[in-house]
């Protein structure tokens, strides 16, 4: 039972926080019963496992939770990198919400074989409220980086062409809420699509409501 | 300009933080420059309207705050309720996440013509996550109370049947993410429909991503 709030592995999970150190260490922090279920569902084995009143005390445990209200348990990880692929993917520009880019995530498992490539200007998706929002599914499909696979398909508000099905292996590329995809990004995609909005509605949907509309309508190629 | 902190509109702004003090008063809070913008847009006077350094000594106007990093203006305005109908609208039981009505007001203003109709369990759709979370479509899309129109669509992950766009006004039932929703509300709806998930995906999809790909779905039928 660890009683000492200068263990080791609190100060880990600490640390993990922020994302220098977990770029350094190449680790990630899961909190709570469902991710770590997620983890052990995935094959996932913890670096550190710590259940409160078990492993830790209690209130040494919540003073580095990350969430508000304390936490039963806590598990750190070792980052994993899938390589890009699969029939269907997305790659996310400018992506700065962690929430988003952890909805992603879970959409993704949800509709696609591929993992998510992390672009540039992107949340890191191993941050606590990333891990958080994937509701785990970035243990059954950790994200990527590198080259997109396939046809790219940019999602762009100002293309004239609707989104439609495309055959064959298809990366789609998705990018800041306002800003959209960097120009270059569009003009060397092979397809620009945008998804029909009202007239009068907003210019825009919530980057992750556009990511995940976008593998539902190309995900619908196989059904 | 305000230089007092126990200036009367600032309290009022501080107050209608808490739930309960913004159904008493009907009103509600925006901060940051885009979303008065919307406010403007869609014709709403707002009751109170403080610009930093211009209406108010930015301390101050940073000390009622909801943003972590200050802001240059907040408004307060009068609640609207929108009446239930339309051809197409999605009614929210227990979705208790204010990101997710946020974003589902925002998905409804961009997807179809009728209100987010805010069921029980709901988070407050006039909270400042949710209201931010709206990206403004709060403005342009008031949410509604009351009995549901048209045919009835439980979004129901078990159901046999994969959605499928529906003739006539629809209403979408959308529940929590895990509970889903009450046995009593899926059971008196029309239809039951599911999106379809990958086998070996996660059970669920987020709630405002369920609710928008449904949306998408019987949007699609007019388009």
């Amino acid at each position: 039972m660890i009683t000492a709030p200068d263990n080791s592995q609190l100060k880990l999970i600490r640390k993990l926080a922020r994302k220098k150190a977990r770029d350094e260490e190449g680790m990630f922090v899961a909190e709570g019963d469902d991710l770590v279920a997620a983890a052990v569902a995935a094959g996932w084995e913890p670096e550190v496992l710590l259940w409160s009143g078990q492993d830790v005390e209690p209130e040494l445990l919540d003073r580095v939770s990350q969430l508000g209200s304390g936490t039963r348990v806590i598990g750190v990880y070792r980052q994993r990198w899938a390589e890009p692929g699969g029939n269907l993917s997305v790659a996310l520009h400018g992506v700065g919400d962690p929430g988003n880019v952890g909805a992603i995530i879970r959409s993704a498992h949800a509709l696609a074989d591929g993992p998510v490539l992390i672009g540039p200007g992107t949340a890191d998706p191993y941050g606590p409220k990333a891990v958080r929002a994937s509701m785990g599914s970035v243990f059954a499909c950790p994200p990527a980086w590198g080259a997109v696979t396939g046809t790219t398909v940019a999602l762009d508000a100002g293309a004239p062409d609707v989104l439609e099905p495309v055959e064959g292996p298809v990366t789609l590329l998705v990018g800041a809420e306002r800003e959209g995809l960097p120009p270059d990004v569009v003009e060397s995609a092979d397809v620009r699509a945008r998804i029909p909005l009202r007239p009068d509605g907003p210019e825009s949907l919530n980057a992750a409501m556009a990511a995940t509309l976008a593998l539902y309508v190309m995900s619908s190629r196989n059904g």
